[in-house]
């Protein structure tokens, strides 16, 4: 059983990892099999994806701030809605994003569904 | 083709809705056969049971204020955080929810769900 307390301090622990350049310790908290659909409506990142993914993150020195606390749900999922902001290349891009994880029965994320869209990103 | 400009325009419509208390313009954003999970985890809402839903939402008072803006895709899906206060009998109640909307081809929300749990409740 996968409480909401687990599940939120997880959801902390993905901004507090990616915000200290900690790739491999964002990577843990997902399942093997785990599925990313971030930004939603675009194709899903599994496995070696997933690794790159987040490399990438760091290398960009994405930094996460929580707009709002975490929410959880009756189920297995919480959410929340952050912005993040990205440095490549001398671009600076900032993103209202908001996410939602779906967790395992092992506590780990099965599921993260990314929510933002184009007029939802300013470069700057 | 249901543009991320219809899909945040509605679920302000959403929000706005509900705060004037106008139960109809809010069931009239959703497709006949929509589908509404909140707080998810629980039963599915359909049909007469949204329609109860919207209009004891309305004798409850429901206020709902943005925490964040709202959040579009890439696809056919927008998200929004919020906290929503009702008033019953006496008892005032205070959310943190946190809502994704999947629209169909029309611009209906097809399906919502609502993100929130036991610990993102206050009663005052």
């Amino acid at each position: 059983m996968t409480t909401m307390q687990h599940m939120k301090v997880a959801m902390q622990s993905y901004v507090d990892g990616l915000n200290r350049g900690d790739a491999e310790a964002v990577i843990a908290l997902f399942a093997e099999d785990a599925v990313i659909e971030d930004p939603v409506g675009t194709t899903p990142k599994r496995g070696e994806e997933i690794r790159k993914w987040f490399h990438k993150a760091v290398a960009m020195k994405a930094q996460l701030v929580l707009a709002t606390p975490i929410r959880g749900s009756h189920g297995n999922a919480a959410a929340m809605a952050f912005r993040v902001t990205t440095e490549w290349e001398g671009l600076r891009t900032s993103i209202r994003s908001l996410d939602v994880c779906i967790f395992n029965e092992a506590g780990r994320i099965a599921r993260l569904e990314g929510y933002w869209g184009p007029d939802d990103v300013e470069n700057y």
